[in-house]
């Protein structure tokens, strides 16, 4: 199909269409003349993939090429999830507090390196500059819910078909997590109506 | 205390604080001369809250100023916690989704209105969009899970301290959201290890 059908079944504008090829964010289409091509239902489907990551997950172009480029490389699933990536090995010092934490919730086959791990360790260090550190037996608790979401979620990962997996996997991850945020704020309100009544006043003038 | 030890104090750059206070997120100091002011704790506090916010948690200043616009007004816990706001009250169509999978959960207190359900209704579409909707089934069981987190850190609002109660939050709400994400994701690790084995190999080439 050319440009403008393209377009018409993605509803993606033909510029941003064109910024996202120039980008190297969609592969470009088979060129049948000087300035025409032909796409394919590929198109469509890394069009709609790439509108999710770039708009609903609100995803920074960097980060969306990364997510791409792991879709479209092979690598091991561990690999893929862990985010192992050349980058993020050489930075493996100080991250005591998220191994305590992992250690202590059983998870000991998580290698050290990789993103997530790197990731952990920053929230943790940013929650206690804000002094807003919180208990072990709290951290422990929470840690063990998220690792039943988790859980969860590497269940449904499609065993057969690994490109499918990959979707998923990466995807996934990006486009749930403003879901578990969202139902994690709905949960506070549902929560505190539930121990503090629907009216219940708070006076948080500080100047008080 | 001068600008200079409020800098020496936060570690925060004289800069970052002028740009901190031409954007309203620091409160001016005491004017001592023309161009000099005091400074006292208070200012050392929120700088500390303000760095958290926008360099840890991430949030832009405009959200970063409506946290603290939060944090200093009276308001009930529930309206807090919701974000129940005059600007978000406006929309309160088309979140069936959201309030489908909120009175499965049973959470029936929850209002239509809010930021919260606004959010969760955006984060479903999401997914749809993306061709990745899970099945109710799932849905729910991660929308308890999540309850569950909610509850834990309800449970620990400090309830004799409105100003304390505001600030864990608020601040809670932002900057825990990351060390949740990152738990997640070293549990996808964890638990994709045992699936498949720390080697198990994905070719994920979608050409094949």
């Amino acid at each position: 199909m050319r440009m403008s059908e393209l377009s018409r079944r993605s509803g993606v504008p033909v510029a941003t269409i064109k910024y996202y090829l120039r980008e190297g964010l969609l592969p470009p289409g088979e060129r049948t003349s000087r300035t025409q091509a032909r796409y394919d239902e590929s198109h469509v489907e890394r069009l709609a993939l790439v509108r999710a990551l770039v708009e609903s997950a609100g995803l920074s172009l960097a980060r969306t090429r990364q997510v791409l480029a792991a879709v479209d490389t092979p690598q091991s699933m561990v690999d893929l999830l862990a985010g192992v990536t050349e980058a993020s090995c050489d930075d493996v010092g100080g991250r005591g507090r998220a191994r305590a934490l992992v250690d202590r919730l059983g998870w000991s086959e998580v290698p050290e390196s990789g993103d997530a791990m790197g990731r952990l360790e920053e929230a943790l260090a940013a929650l206690e500059v804000a002094g807003l550190e919180l208990p072990d037996g709290q951290l422990d608790r929470v840690g063990a819910l998220m690792g039943e979401v988790a859980a969860l979620e590497v269940d449904g990962i499609p065993a057969d078909d690994p490109a499918a997996a990959a979707r998923y996997v990466l995807v996934g991850t990006a486009l749930v997590a403003p879901v578990l945020q969202a139902l994690r704020e709905v949960g506070h309100v549902h929560h505190s109506v539930r121990r503090f009544g629907a009216g219940a006043a708070v006076a948080t003038d500080p100047g008080q």
